[in-house]
């Protein structure tokens, strides 16, 4: 008879993810019904441009160096190459945040960073979240077993909720925001910064969007905060910064003063996420990494920076339209992301709307926690002439 | 006051890996004594020659599509391309395994999968591990909190145990071996799938070393076996078959036949690790995977083969001088690894009676588990001439 063998119970909790599920029937009923029609996306989380010419050319290089066997390279070490993180290192310099290279892990992306990282804490972590929220940060806890509570973000805090006194073992924060495009300044991560020190809490802080913050006054690192390196870990990839979404490259910043309690000691959190990563993951591709580190040299900065700059004109276009129909919204200026509050629909209600008046494709706040329902997010990802006629089509109908 | 934080304590339990530290010191210390004497390394399981030219080749065409608009790719699918699933899908029709493309998944490497696939087994599972062993199976599984069961490999097995009656939910087997480089063949593979089926249990089977396979009898693929689908996930890589350790691409196989309870009902395992994947992972570089996909090209098929062939031609000059003095050794013929007993020592000792006196370095089988204890591994990954060198040299010292 032998054992009762199961799997994982606590996968069945998951609520079916059905956003962009749900999003794309919706789209491909409407084209069947009226293919004529040209549909504007402005739903979209991806990337539309293509690789700088400093990464693609780095790239090559390194193809090159692999098909050679004098500069063949197999495993990288176990943080990923010290060119990159040197890279990294520097870049984080210009923010005024002193890194050590032991403190900068090397990965395929922030996705699976946030995800795996919540293998190294207890399994009855006390987990609080913002709602609405990036799904990857509720959906890796409910299958570790953990019950996570939310913190409301509404148009009363701007979407950028703070400490509400209710402790906490592992505390998320997103900021520029994923779905809202809100940034909380330095005083409002202070106050997160010294709650999760008082209550002996980490904070994992996801920094994606970094590279859209335009405004020198708001922080683009948790660790730009005094007292972030004894309560924070830093989350951050090449998706968005360099249009890495197909590359695979990002990078996780566990500070060196970081210790929490393990069994009976104190521990570093540093030792703890190596253990992890060098058990359970291989490093990234050698191209991948030559191409990230390209980047952040002098070329690259100029590239990168150029195409975010393409995709905030077009989140302006979208801002510029919402401000001139009186409509509310948060994000966008610092963000790739706009969060506008739907004219009395919901958040469903409206996507059917608009595609139907307007054959514009957005995301349905609901979609991204309870919180979201009666919002929407626009995106500037796509192509500016695309953006542009989906402006004027919204304000046509609107 | 707040929560008492704690970090996952299960990490507290895992030995430290010293093998290759404690290799590399040794090494060092030995250089730095006798700066003039040349080391042959004959220990390390990474491979040394350049990729094949169809890969790089297709890999350059894949960055050139990624710097121009209008071939720029983003995020994957979920499962990864499907140009690459199908290659991997004809690999399989010519092993005889016929596969559906939902039963493939595209990862960063067999390391990641071996690691993350933990995640949607019940905590409670009960695991079998054979010893000696590739490290990762017992690590990962004791920082989840299980405490996994060993099945002695011994010469007696030729370091190929069989079931032995007890139960178990999860049963790990890779083959050829790591490290022993010893070969399952049909019959053996048979009783392990008819154990797991009687038992309920799945059988976790690495094959990432199965292009090393030359014998036509033994099975490359545990699917070759009749009912593996009904109890087995294949996890198998780019990393030993096309040189790609440093390029980083891999797959697992979940048949779609293979369902297991979770809560109460009977659920498809394949579902569990599509959940697991889209949800804590976000596909593989564009550029491996066109990488991959050209290394099963006829074109590239031919050139992957002659590396392999060129590892196999070191592996059997150890072999032939282990036969020639008379010692007992596994693998080699069909693998990467040779598997030796040590002449009246110790692993470490015999380490360091090679190192002092031939100035080869291998790697002690002790590192592997309590059964490798006696035993050493050499591998066939380094260049000819060194292998060469280096086996005329232990001859010389025996």
């Amino acid at each position: 008879m032998g054992y009762k063998m199961r799997l994982n119970g606590y996968y069945e909790d998951l609520k079916q993810s059905y956003l962009f599920i749900k999003i794309a029937q919706k789209v491909k009923e409407f084209q069947k019904a009226r293919p004529e029609t040209e549909i504007m996306r402005l739903g979209i989380g991806d990337v539309t441009m293509p690789l700088a010419p400093a990464v693609t050319a780095a790239m090559r290089r390194a193809v090159d160096e692999m098909g050679s066997a004098e500069t063949f390279r197999g495993y990288s070490s176990d943080w990923g190459y010290e060119f990159l993180r040197e890279a990294i290192k520097g870049h984080y310099a210009e923010k005024g945040v002193k890194l050590d290279l032991s403190e900068i892990f090397i990965s395929d992306g922030a996705k699976s960073d946030a995800g795996n990282i919540t293998d190294i804490f207890d399994a009855d972590s006390k987990v609080l979240i913002p709602d609405p929220v990036y799904p990857v940060y509720v959906d890796t806890n409910i299958m570790a077993g953990r019950k996570p509570e939310y913190i409301a973000g509404n148009e009363g805090n701007r979407f950028l909720p703070l400490p509400d006194g209710r402790p906490a073992d592992l505390i998320y924060l997103c900021s520029p925001n994923n779905p809202t495009g809100a940034v909380y300044n330095k005083d409002q991560l202070q106050a997160w910064v010294d709650y999760a020190n008082a209550n002996n809490a980490i904070i994992l802080f996801d920094s994606a969007y970094e590279m859209f913050v335009g405004d020198a006054e708001l922080p683009t690192s948790i660790l730009q905060i005094p007292g972030a390196e004894t309560c924070a870990i830093e989350i951050c990839s090449f998706s968005k910064t360099a249009g890495f979404t197909g590359v695979r490259c990002g990078y996780t910043v566990v500070p060196n003063a970081l210790k929490r309690k393990a069994g009976g000691d104190d521990v570093s959190v540093n030792s703890f996420w190596l253990r992890r990563q060098t058990t359970k993951f291989n490093g990234v591709s050698y191209i991948s990494q030559r191409g990230a580190a390209a980047a952040f040299s002098p070329e690259g900065y100029t590239q990168i920076k150029e195409n975010i700059n393409y995709y905030k004109r077009n989140t302006k276009m979208i801002c510029d339209m919402l401000s001139e129909l009186g409509i509310w919204y948060t994000g966008g200026v610092n963000a790739p992301y706009v969060w506008m509050k739907c004219p009395n629909m919901s958040s469903w209600g409206f996507f059917d709307f608009l595609l139907d008046k307007a054959h514009v494709v957005g995301a349905p706040g609901e979609g991204f926690g309870d919180n979201g329902e009666g919002y929407f997010r626009l995106t500037g990802f796509g192509a500016a002439e695309n953006v542009e006629k989906a402006v004027k089509k919204i304000k046509s109908v609107m």
